[in-house]
């Protein structure tokens, strides 16, 4: 079964335990509007294939740790939304949630999303109670305070922002919890592992500021231009298009090279090169995809 | 130590974790804005009796299950004070949180105590991975879709609401949480007490619905009135004041008489009835004080 499978299979079923009755039907309605249509899954498809990398003994777990990493993701997306931070009115191609439901259902399901990501690593936990104890603590440090996209989140309120801190939090957290849930959900020392989830967290911000500045509303799928109109820090205004690009090319370079030595390291390399294409799609049109 | 004190210092220790540098300073803030001063923390109270009737065996963790109920708790106070749920200026008797950080920081705030919750049961693991585990299992499935007090709030939303899912999500589902996680912290079975902390959250439902019909805003530290002013089903709405008086000593008789059997039985049908007390403070006045 394919990685995408996998996911959406297990992001199936948790949605519909979710959904047991008794249960409140419009919000019970919101969980699926808003894990679904999936986008890339890009962090639960790098945490699989980590996952894969280490030998995935126990398939499971993995697949709890991709659905708990996708959820948070998704609940990210729907606070996000909400019309007290970017007041989008669209996510990947329909309204966002608040639009369609209303902002109490939007805030409650950001809410019920984020504790199904705990109680579905809970249960896998019978499986095996120590990693599911390891990846729990791993999603939550990159989720919450002080480290986690919460905290990237928070750094939008302050008048002085730690950029270094800022960025780590607000793009690379879920990416690291993806490379390390990965070994963990696979019995290995999710320690090695963050050096890569940190680059590719900074590779996609860079192409997500290259995006953010170069494609119009109908490629995104969201409103364009968010980044300037917050005035929130970005690479392209920092270097440029073209130093933007060659920053993402350096990025990339050294995501694959920190790769740590276990059995799938070049199949993994493969999937680093793959995520980096589905990152950029302005640069494949023009023939000039990064990290190739 | 009280329980009290015990609750304090370990509230005052997770929140400590999640200010650590570096950290947005004014979401870090909130972290202490929303967990003081205190309300009565009724529900680690009740977690904290149940566990030392059980016989208290892993304090660390009873702390631990302690703290990150109260974190459920207060997010769900700031995320339910919101403008677009019941727009509270005021909460304990200050600024809601919304009023004094903006809206921004309060979904934020409200985010992060819950992922704090979670990891602070993860961490906790380290004593004992599969009570920690079964800790989490309870506060997920209490707080989260479809019986958690999610769901309560979502039932909100409905057009039809199925009253009974209504209140044992809405208000019960935490004082079940309270005595299931007390028992599962001192490493007995949480199933036997369900019953304990369902009639509890029924008793503290009509304790509510008889204060926001009677008291004033000042003695609440909350607009009063808010039930009638929202349309939701109360107890005095059905029976009437008097009514109510009778339906909360009933509930309260059901709830001692429920404690399964264990070491400190006693000692925990005392502190039942002093948090009936507590809880209505009405009544007490008035030299009527269910239970006695």
């Amino acid at each position: 079964m394919s990685f995408s499978q996998r996911i959406d299979n297990a992001l199936t079923q948790v949605i519909r335990r979710g959904q047991a009755e008794p249960a409140p039907g419009k919000l019970a309605s919101c969980l699926d509007y808003s894990v679904s249509p999936g986008g890339a899954r890009i962090r639960p498809t790098i945490l699989m294939s980590v996952a894969a990398a280490c030998g995935d003994d126990a398939p499971e777990l993995t697949d709890a740790a991709a659905v708990a990493l996708e959820l948070i993701h998704c609940a990210s997306l729907v606070h996000d939304d909400l019309p007290c931070f970017d007041d989008a009115d669209m996510r990947r191609g329909k309204p966002s949630l608040h639009k369609a439901y209303g902002e109490p259902l939007a805030v409650l399901t950001g809410d019920s999303l984020i504790i199904q990501a705990f109680q579905t690593l809970a249960i896998a936990g019978q499986i095996e109670a120590s990693r599911a104890l390891r990846l729990i603590s791993i999603l939550s440090e990159r989720t919450g305070m002080p480290h986690g996209i919460c905290a990237g989140q928070g750094w939008e309120s302050e008048d002085q922002i730690d950029l270094r801190a800022y960025h780590v939090a607000k793009t690379g957290a879920l990416f690291i919890a993806a490379t390390q849930m990965g070994a963990a959900a696979a019995g290995q020392d999710p320690e090695p592992w963050e050096e890569l989830g940190s680059r590719i967290g900074e590779a996609f911000q860079v192409a997500d500021d290259l995006r953010d500045a170069l494609c119009d509303q109908a490629e995104l799928g969201k409103p364009a231009g968010q980044d300037d109109l917050h005035g929130r820090p970005n690479a392209v205004a920092s270097f440029g298009i073209e130093g933007a690009v060659t920053h993402l090319r350096n990025i990339l370079g050294g995501a694959i090279a920190s790769i740590p030595s276990c059995p799938g390291e070049a199949a993994l390399a493969t999937m680093v090169r793959a995520q980096a294409e589905r990152l950029t799609p302005v640069f494949a049109t023009r023939r000039t995809v990064p990290g190739e």
